[in-house]
């Protein structure tokens, strides 16, 4: 056999595999920022078939680009604890702040949700949801890159029991669904205030209609809290909480 | 101290220090796709001082589409080496061919490299370089949202004793230098024929003006090589190749 | 199962058998205009694997527009034998012209091409070719959808004993070979003379690099022959005539 | 007479004669997708002087890219029928889905419906609608070149008995008779459901306004109808039913 | 009849009448600012068949922005016989300069064309030309539309004696006829200098390939005179000449 | 004095006396469209002082376009005195339409307009209005260019004693108007009605707002009036009438 | 050490010495036009720490295209004393009217809002602002670049105790904090009425939110006061008036 | 007298003065950065009629955005005179380099360069040079926003003694005499090395043509000699240079 069609079969098998394996799974989880890769790593650590579907050709979100492309960010002390199951470092600037280098916590988050096995889809968009006796019951998927050349091709589904939306500020599962169902409203995310921000996100992340959870930035879109800038404490904590929840729902 | 005026000062410290102790280093890479990523991780691990500088937001190039967006990738068995140092997963398709997750490729070379010491520079486009008495000192950048956005501003300058063109199939350094200096030609890539490319990348990868050293993709551009698809054993040992090479050099 | 991912399932399986059934086959044509729809048609007919590959979402090129958006075309007396062949009529318009309607033609010519045999594959883009020892062995293939989103993805490999460059005006295969090997010149098409152009299109569809043929408008382009405008015979006589050079070929 | 005028002028006048015989008809189609081919064919078939209009230049609409632009789509056996009317293959999945290739479905489907006799004019776009004594009367047309040249040039039009919009999601002649006469109020597509969606859209398959007729995805638009991905067993029995409808209403 | 498909019917009916009747005409001018108007003007005066073909939706050219959007333009006094001829006033200034208002001279221009009997088509593009054994034998045109649109749309031909090439700076006729024949070399328009290209361009007003004349600023981009500005003099003077070269051709 | 500084000076001069001079003017009319033309001719002839504004580079509107670039138009019967007013010749196609070559009716006009007197200022943008004590006193300009270009510029303006628009389907004085006033409601085009549309847009040429009147198409988009597509005798008689309304109101 | 790196160190350095000293300032104007320039000037004079936030590359907003690119403005002679304090020249038109060229007015503006201690930051966007317990405290910064190139990158913070929306007819900083707060409404600006309006503007400049001062036209976008093209008086004035208002505040 | 028309009446009337005074100038610069604006001051101070056209909406160039849009630059010791002469304060960083805000630097330039007496005029494009008998006689120029919005509009001309080519990188009207005349070669800019550029492109000012000079970066341009970067001493010491040269020049 020719080697370049070798090459181009194992990469076709095997990824068709990935796919077909998981057209049926227990957690479909929308955005590849922080809280999204967050959650995939505790709920695919505790054993849960997660599929993570990402937009962009890279994950990591705006994570890369730091504050204002200055590639630091900084996390507080109550999260420092995350950092350290992912094995992320970070320099402590005051006894709240700590820096971490922009670059590796993207990368770090990435390869830690993959290596606790969560199965991850990147160029791939989320065009709709499926809905069934009012509940969620899996994801209207397309190539980014069709969307993006503007080809009238139709979509194809995932099944899933539960549906994280992490796609940050937009929340963009949470739009489509109050869109087409009614029953959700989006409050809209408001002026900066970190402190208070901080806070709200991790207290809010939570279900916010049947088998759809909310995570980070998300959480605000939906309940119209404050933002908070590049200080990514409250991402990690929510992308945390949320896998809490997810986990005791399909218990 | 207000908080939020707390996390920018904390950022914009942290990346001004980063940056100013980066102006006078080692080697500079330009650009973070694989070859470039191995490359600063083994420099980085010898203890060079060692600044990656990648045009876009995010890096690991071309790796995380894997194949036609399947998003998988094959290395050879030669090439195992680099995927255990970096601590890459891998799946047997036949005896010479493995199959890699892209998503774990891209992330664990960049996550590796951090963490081996190289600074990464993201958002940062190489315009031109600096070059006195007929040869390359450093590089002249700027923001690459610069010239995405077509503002006429003017450029800044870090010095070095090597620099490493990773950028690819463009070879943008090495063309720079060809129309600047007419002292180097570039042959232009070749159509594609695996094995023979696999090889000759390897064998090729050098110093091609006094300080400037190509790896990857750029080796084709330069020597008229033939490509390869979406098989990267080659461009992990054309980065750890010139690492020997530029550790050879600087000595 | 749930029913929306097994109509999923049903299409990526499917679609991934018939592209892994064809990763290597006797003939790749390039380019589903007349004459390679005719080709694809007469070989498949012959019982070769024969695999068609267009950029756009549909088939059929310049036959949909007739001429100047008026969707009727002319056919010339000694090409109704290849009208009749797959199915199409035609009205008498004087004693060498026949009006054809566009919309006919170019659906007649897909549909009898796909029930001869041939596997069609739209939205791919021909980016490049393999070559070997002087001889074209194949086809680097890519999603339309990635060049059109500015993505940057690597592509994939094709094999197979004989390649049809029928796309046209851009003769882009025999582009590619030109500017990768040079051993292959291109003329460029000339200024408009029906008659001329009509015969001499025919005469010149041949083998112009081993392993690669030419057919319909990519002819003029190469041999630098006149051009013809909304007729045609030439055409479709191209196309049966490089179906018959390649089965000689193939033998 | 030279030749090349010959063929201009036979293009010229047939078109112009296909055009000015279809300025006055009995039913204008506006959509080229499969609900709009398959009752085109069907109406047709009965004698009915059929236009159908479609706004780019080729027609199949969605068909062409299957699901994600792996080129196969599926059919419910209980639209087999339909198939085996207009001649097209398809493979068995399951007990109750088929698989159909998406190039012999398109192009079958086009070449189906101008053998049985509809006149299809491409590149045409539906501007607005005629509309006497609360009656759709007929389409306002224009060249689709026209529009996205951004050109200002005046529109012309046709005059018939029954308008289908088979526009698909855009129920665009919907929306153009909703804004215009508040008559009309369009619920808007919903979420995916297929096996649901598949049955209401047969259903709701209907007049919904003096002489305009909905079919295909635009019934869904209408009446907030959930969707159904790439499985086309509705499509065709909508656009089948729509026909028989016209049929009964023009007796 | 239904009175919209009357005012249909007429337009298309007269317009087809008009563009078939002048498929084959004596003489075929491309451009319609000042210099092809006034040719089209004089030569419809003479009782030749001729056919104006203006890519813009409105003729006129650069004769409406008058200088520097100032709608005004000058005109010398050896120019203004040709202004009495078409009917346009005009103001002294000096005793060689007298300005126009630049709405009146590119109206009138127009204006008297069509009175005097020029068949003017505008919205068409021409794309190429045909050439018999070493002479040019008419054009290949298309609706600008399909251009600016991006639609691979065939082209039709116009069959006629002689050709006027009034596409200003671009030249566009002769550019095509100097790739395809290499057999005309075009020097490019030099810098300004008013009172030399004024004469110059009259002078040079001539035949350049068989069958094909150029006027207006076509000239200084053929002989590499140089440009005037808003001006308008040389212009009247060279549309005038060139009618007379035509007249003593077709004779 | 050098020649070339002569011609710029004629034409920044005479612009310049021509723009001071109409400054304060009887009737502004914004749009060149066939409304706009025939009010400024027969107000002009009156002897009012009017100043007509244009958007574009070349005035005329939609009529150089004819039906779908058929350039040829309808009149009716009833309008074909001011055809013979203004100097246009026409065909007749039945008892009540008459043809006109489009590029005829366009230049005619203008050509008319201009003889008249009406000061034409094309390339001018009308933004804004200026409005005292509850009446409408003048208009706030830019050039076309400064919007097109992006550029923050501020605007001038022109007073005037009434004025009129004639902007087309846009009614964009009026939207202005409406939305700064909120005395003023735009119902919006309706659907086509030639017969209808033909009659109720002369009814209806009126004052709308105190010193602001409207013309043509502009009417139906004040008033919710149907549209007539390429027939052309309501245009010019809307036209006339507003000539007639204007001169009552400025006695 | 090299020049080249004492170059960037240099400016490095002492730009983020500017920005980090500025991060909790007394005042922070967002807008670099006439009012931003002369409140700057004004309250920097007084001893303030201000910084000034300019979008684009240069300041001096839309003083520099003078009247439709006609570059020279207007000031009235109760603004005189602001000119004389700023050093501008102006030359009498008449009794009220000065003219002033309006390369001097932008320049000597910017000129002497620097000179008099102003910390000027251009490129800048404001993106949101930080509001805590109902009073604005700080805004949300980001590069322009960032903004104009579609990345998606996180912005930084300035505290202050005083905001002043000097952001013209766009009034952005109200628009945001009437979205986000709903506590302030936006009339929008109305018609062209020079003379109400140059007196309205400075009445009504005034602190609209809880430490949110409106000058210039943000000041007619709020209250809906008409506008009133390029005469300057009423800028400089109200942006004299808002130093006034402010340094009240602060106190 | 209506207030509005009269800000309208002023601003036209002043800027048609200051336009038709400077028609016939003794020097025209091209381009307002650095360069341009200190060769503006030093002749304007010296008695000459300048005239300055620059491109964009406002002057300065290069200057704002600093190196990397840290709105800083360096000049050095040896240029501290020029910024002494145009009050510009600076700040010591080592015994050879000073640090200068970006925005004093450009507003400073400006405002001295008026001051001394210079017209300028922004907005306006440099399309073309005027040439009689070998020399350079005077500029085309046309609107910036015509080129921006792709109108065809004529230009209009100044005439003048001496042309200075300031563009920058550009070297924008050398390119144009090059083109035109071939009696000009341009090398094209190198590489960075700031040392030997400062010294470099001050020596290399000079005149190049007839008539023609240049200053500033065009120096390099034209010369083939290294950049420099955000350092600003070569800029200043070339523009004065150049307005020494050109002063003995025109004696």
């Amino acid at each position: 056999m020719i080697e370049e069609t070798t090459i181009t079969r194992a990469i076709a098998e095997k990824y068709m595999e990935k796919f077909l394996e998981n057209l049926e799974c227990d957690v479909c989880i929308v955005g590849g920022g922080p809280s999204g890769l967050v959650s995939a790593y505790y709920l695919a650590k505790r054993g849960f078939k997660v599929s993570l579907f990402e937009k962009k050709l890279s994950l990591g979100g705006g994570i890369w680009g730091g504050g204002m492309m200055f590639n630091k960010v900084v996390v507080q002390n109550n999260a420092l604890e995350v950092l350290n199951d992912v094995g992320i470092g970070y320099e402590k600037y005051d006894d709240t702040h700590y820096v971490v280098d922009a670059i590796e916590l993207a990368s770090g988050l990435i390869y830690s949700a993959v290596k606790a096995g969560a199965a991850i889809f990147n160029l791939i968009n989320v065009e709709d949801v499926m809905i069934k006796e009012d509940r969620i019951t899996g994801l209207v998927i397309n190539w980014t890159a069709v969307e993006m050349s503007g080809l009238h091709i139709d979509p194809m589904t995932v099944a899933c029991k539960a549906v994280v939306d992490a796609t940050g500020h937009d929340a963009s599962v949470c739009h489509i669904v109050a869109r087409k169902t009614e029953k959700l409203n989006l409050a809209g995310e408001k002026y900066m205030w970190a402190e208070k921000a901080e806070k709200a996100i991790v207290e809010h992340t939570s279900e916010v209609y049947p088998g759809l959870f909310v995570t980070g930035m998300s959480v605000a879109a939906v309940y119209g809290l404050p933002r908070m800038g590049p200080i990514f404490g409250g991402m990690l904590l929510s992308g945390r909480k949320v896998a809490e929840l997810v986990t005791e729902k399909l218990g």
